[in-house]
């Protein structure tokens, strides 16, 4: 029997993933180099068609996993890109996912046998159809949400110092900030718990360690207007990255 | 020629609208009826699926368009749901959009002809498919956002009291405020200009007019650290309502 929908148009539908990585000094990306028509061989994202019985966090995850072996990474979706000429072949919209990880955390995961290479955030090649586009909003989505809400510190092993954190700030927004200010300002936030050890590998004076008061972290999120006193709830996982 | 991408599949891409509108008093949301089985005559967002040749916005907006007589509403991408069942027909990919409109300004377009209701937001009815599931999750985007930026203000004229904005506020956390905290705090943000008339419609006291100090609405977004000085900056076109 013919579908009730039979005069409509169907479309192509791919997932793309816009990897960022943390490995303790740079913003990384992570890419792969198209191994079909058009663009072989150029970089890419990494991304593939939904099947049809898959859901699409399903498809993102498969599609993440069979380009770089990487599992369990959870992603947040972006936006669905539907510019009618975008693939060049045929009409096809892709939803990107996206998701910030700790480089060292899945090291293993990202065998050689993948070919999945990072690049650092500031010296990202050009990327095949509108993918430059999916990583400039990823990366404004990134800022914003990291300017408005203590995420970043989730990049961090659990004793970090100031100047670790700061280099984590810096590399996501690509600037450099005063290293006075910037303990002046983090440390007036209440987020952190000062330890007794030191950190003396990277300088002579060496840097304190700090650990994040989880219990402020979950309060902090500080609303426009204090009587909404957690918009945090208003969150969904769709929002939570 | 067949398409280098022969063996994939191919699916139905839906876009359905969200429109939340206040009208001074309320928060309601914009329903039709569906026109064609499965379910039809129940309650539904605006919705219809995408054609070959236009784009994801356009989309959108053609369909607003044919459902309500409604045009030039700025509507924000929210999200694209792709559960493999959600219509029962055959799969069907729906991209939703969501705005929050002043009803009175778009009153004229909504003519009696298209069949489209408003309806209380606390009292919708059940609607098809997965939709209430866009709904909430529309309405905690909202409330996400009315929490952190001062976005809600853009709904009320341009002179208007304290009340009315209590009224507002209430109605998209459906809670009541403390009248007297409420009004502390709204003054204490410091975005408010008072001006010398009152409104004596609405109480015998009166109540005196604001308007929003433009300047500082625009510098007012608060970020987490102060050296991100403007979050808004990395806000996308897809970020903004």
């Amino acid at each position: 029997m013919l579908s009730r929908y039979a005069k409509e148009t169907r479309v192509l539908v791919a997932i793309d993933c816009i990897i960022f990585g943390f490995d303790g000094n740079d913003i990384k990306l992570l890419l792969v180099q198209r191994g079909l028509e058009p663009e072989k061989g150029r970089w890419s994202l990494m991304g593939g068609f939904i099947r049809p019985e898959e859901s699409l966090e399903h498809a993102a995850n498969r599609i993440l996993k069979k380009n770089t072996g990487l599992e369990n990474v959870y992603m947040e979706q972006l936006l669905a890109f539907g510019a009618p000429q975008r693939d060049p072949v045929e009409r096809a919209l892709s939803i990107a996912y996206f998701a910030l990880i700790d480089i060292h955390q899945y090291e293993k995961q990202l065998s050689e046998e993948y070919h999945a290479e990072w690049f650092l955030l500031k010296e990202v090649p050009t990327l095949i159809f509108d993918h430059g586009e999916m990583v400039e909003l990823a990366k404004n989505q990134l800022r914003y949400k990291a300017a408005l809400h203590p995420i970043l510190f989730e990049l961090l092993p659990e004793k970090f110092t100031i100047p670790q954190l700061q280099l984590l700030y810096e590399a996501i927004y690509d600037a450099s900030f005063d290293n006075r200010n910037f303990s002046r300002k983090v440390l007036s936030t209440g987020l952190l718990i000062k330890q007794k050890e030191k950190d003396r590998l990277n300088s002579k004076k060496g840097a304190f360690y700090f650990k994040l008061n989880k219990h402020k972290y979950a309060d902090h999120l500080k609303a426009f207007l204090n009587f909404i006193p957690n918009p945090e709830k208003f969150m969904t996982v769709e929002n939570k990255l």
